[in-house]
This record gives structure tokens, C-alpha cells and sequence, in this order.
């Protein structure tokens, strides 16, 4: 039986360790894994995290395309924000984008020196699963939460995958913490947008006007992509093959 | 209004402080913040709660009474454990009792230099609720977890306390691990025995045969008192005053 562990905040990723092997599923609904996805769905070749402005700056001098948020807001010198409809235009199709995330990039710094790391978002849920399913792994999950705190939109998708994975009778779990998760994703599972609105981080998106996105990002399946890091690149999993 | 804020693992507490003033409650179900509920009720007049069984034997070497616990199993030189029956009998009456166990008193470490810590658990759930609304303090809830792990049955117990003071209409919240908390409640109050029966550390309290205290500890409001840690000594609030 291979196990699901879920790291509710980045601070707990470290317990939270199943024996080897196992895959990181990293999870940042808003914004950064949901963008990935919609990325390499669009045919964006690779996103390469990077963790500081700085770092991204320098590759922008190199000539990388950069995507960048602090706070919700995009640096001047970056071509794009973080939104998934930025990702989803004609100019960006087979290019390497480097990115950087208040937190997404953040939560994958903690974790880049793991072997592979999958990204998971609500846009893939289905395929993510099914790749889990195929992969003799256990699966940890790390919410990325935001600058510290727990996270409804995160947490709620983690019950999501970890539902997925137990109804194919391949995955057990024993933790507290993925029981809550799964049982928050019963509450939420009908009507996803209307269980989070109450979500602190949705609302601070609206506050900034960067809410448009919202209907997408909780639209189940709609990229239906394996993301996948390795070596500090995240393409697509077929293409590392 | 005053603000509700929830610490669902010690390792969050520092980043989850309302503004000033707020109160904490201390929260360990299984067992400590219940064994302090029922030994209060039962008339033992003080708890000195320690975070090292090297400092619980000096004061057994000083003729204190003491309760101590590791993993589940009392050491040698301790009077007695912490189940909550251990603090039930005519012996402990008046006494004060030395306390040490793996998770709550550490937690209590945590926060001892806080001005008043209030003690929750399910048998004084009403209690500390209309002793909350009285005073003018924001509130800020700390699950200990279960060495550092997220666990259930504190959430739980978080989210309860949390519906009964937003019921009163003189609280508010805003962060989504309070929501997350007052969801679970939602979905264990019709049976709380039957929901906490996948928590992980009531199956390892089961496993040590420790478990013939599980249903007085998830009898609400069984000992109506409200115990409140002051410059390291807990006794009933009104024995403060």
C-alpha cells in the first residue's frame, strides 16, 4: 500500500516525511501551481522557479522571459505577473519562462532538492492522480499555505488528490492531517467557488483586482497536464522522457 | 468586536497573534488541558505544570505530588499518570500537584510568559465560552498537536469553542484556520465519539491501553470550570481573584 501524507504549511514539511520513496505534490492554488498548469497546457516548453526578484532579474538581462508577484503585484522589470491567463497566450508557446512567486517559488525552494516534484492544482487534478496512480511512490503533499499560515483553497485540494488516490485502493492514509483534508473537501466538493469564498487569500486577490482568474482556477480538470520538477526545471512529465 | 484566531500546531503560534490584548487557550484534549479540567473540579487546588521530569523529581525530592507522563507511560518516580481519573480521587483533594506529559505542558512552555493562559478541553467547553465572552480579550486558540503533527481532536475542540463565541455575536474571524476548525466541528458534533475514532492518537492511547478515559473526555461540559495558568501555576480563575 503506498501512503498520502499532507504537510498543511510549509513549517510541517518536514515531519511529515513517508518512508522512500516518495513524490512531492506541491500545491499553491493561488496562484503558482494552477499557472504552471495552465503554462505547459498552453505549450510553455519549461518554467524555471526561481526563489528571489534578484535572480529573476538576471535572467531577464540574459534574455529570459520572466513571470513575477510579490504580494500580489508584478515587478516592473518582469514581462508578466503570475495570473494563468498570462500564461495562456500565443507569445509564450514553446518558451522557457522563469518564475517567481510569493510563495510558490518559495515552497518549491524547501523542496528542490527532492528528486521530482509534482505540481497539483484544481485544472489537474484528474491527470495528476491518475499519474500517481502509475508511479510505485508514496505521495507527500506540501501546501504552500501563505508567508506561513494555513490555507483553505490548498488544503481543500490536497483532500481532493488524496480522495482521488484512496478511491483506485492503491493509497492508505493515517494522519490527522489528511483525514481534515479530505473531510474539508467533502464540505467544499459540491461547490467549490462558494465553500471558498470565505478564504482569507481569495479575498485579498479581490482587494487587488486580481480575481479574475477565480473561475478557472476552480475549474476541475480544465488542464488536463502532469507538471513536473526535476533538476530545478518543471516540464511537463512526458518530456523528461 | 474581538477576533478568534486558532494555532492549529505549536510551530504557528508566533505567527498567529491577534492584536493586543488576547488571551490564550491552551488546548490538549488527550490529555492534559482535560486531566487539568477534571483535577480543578475535582478540588485540587493548583497545577504546576514543567516541562522536564528532571524538575518533576526535584519536587517529588520536595514533597510535592507529582503527575507525569511520557509517550504514555508514567515514569517510575511519578505518584501518578495523566488520565483524567488519576485527578478524580479523595487523595488529590486540596493538594497541589506537580504535571509534566509529552505535548501539553511543553505547549505551556510556549506560552507561560503570556500574562493568563486559559485551559480548554470538551468537559468545560460552556465554561470557558461564557468566561471568554465576559472578559475584553481577543482569543487566540493553541492546539498542541501531537509532537508538532497537526492532530484532530484539538481542531476540533478549536472549531467547537469558536462556533460558541461567534454565536454570541461578540467575536469574529477572519483567518481560514478558523474556518477549517468550525467545519470540522461541523461535521463531528452529531457524534464526536464516532468522528475522533479515525484521530490517530486516540488509536495510539488505545494501542497503550490508556483509552478507558476517551468518553469522559468527549463528555461536553462534565466539569463546568475554567483554569487559567498565571506566573506558572494554574488554579480556577475565580481562586485568582
Amino acid at each position: 500500500m503506498k501512503r498520502i501524507e499532507v504537510a498543511l504549511v510549509p513549517q510541517l514539511y518536514s515531519l511529515s516525511h513517508p518512508r522512500e520513496p516518495f513524490i512531492v505534490v506541491l500545491i499553491d492554488i493561488l496562484r503558482a501551481t494552477t499557472s504552471v498548469c495552465a503554462a505547459l497546457h498552453n505549450g510553455v516548453r519549461a518554467i524555471i522557479p526561481v526563489a528571489t526578484l534578484e535572480e529573476a532579474r538576471v535572467y531577464k538581462e540574459r534574455g529570459f522571459m520572466v513571470a513575477a508577484e510579490r504580494e500580489g503585484i508584478k515587478p516592473d522589470f518582469a514581462d508578466m505577473g503570475n495570473s494563468a491567463f498570462n500564461f495562456m497566450t500565443p507569445q509564450v508557446v514553446g518558451r522557457e519562462i522563469v518564475y517567481s512567486t510569493t510563495n510558490g517559488t518559495q515552497a518549491f525552494e524547501l523542496v528542490k532538492n527532492e528528486a521530482d516534484i509534482a505540481l497539483g492544482a484544481f485544472v489537474n487534478l484528474s491527470a495528476l492522480a491518475e499519474w500517481l496512480m502509475s508511479i510505485d511512490k508514496h505521495v507527500l503533499m506540501l501546501c504552500s499555505g501563505w508567508k506561513g499560515h494555513f490555507n483553505l483553497e490548498d488544503t481543500v485540494f490536497a483532500g481532493a488528490l488524496a480522495d482521488k488516490l484512496l478511491a483506485s485502493g492503491r493509497f492508505e492514509i493515517k494522519s490527522d492531517a489528511s483525514h481534515a483534508a479530505i473531510d474539508l473537501w467533502s464540505l467544499a466538493r459540491n461547490d467549490l467557488m462558494g465553500y471558498l469564498a470565505k478564504a482569507e487569500h481569495r479575498e485579498r486577490l479581490r482587494r487587488l483586482g486580481l480575481d479574475d482568474v477565480l473561475e478557472f482556477t476552480f475549474t476541475i480538470d480544465a488542464c488536463p497536464v502532469v507538471p513536473l520538477g526535476r533538476k530545478g526545471i518543471i516540464k511537463r512529465a512526458e518530456d523528461f522522457e
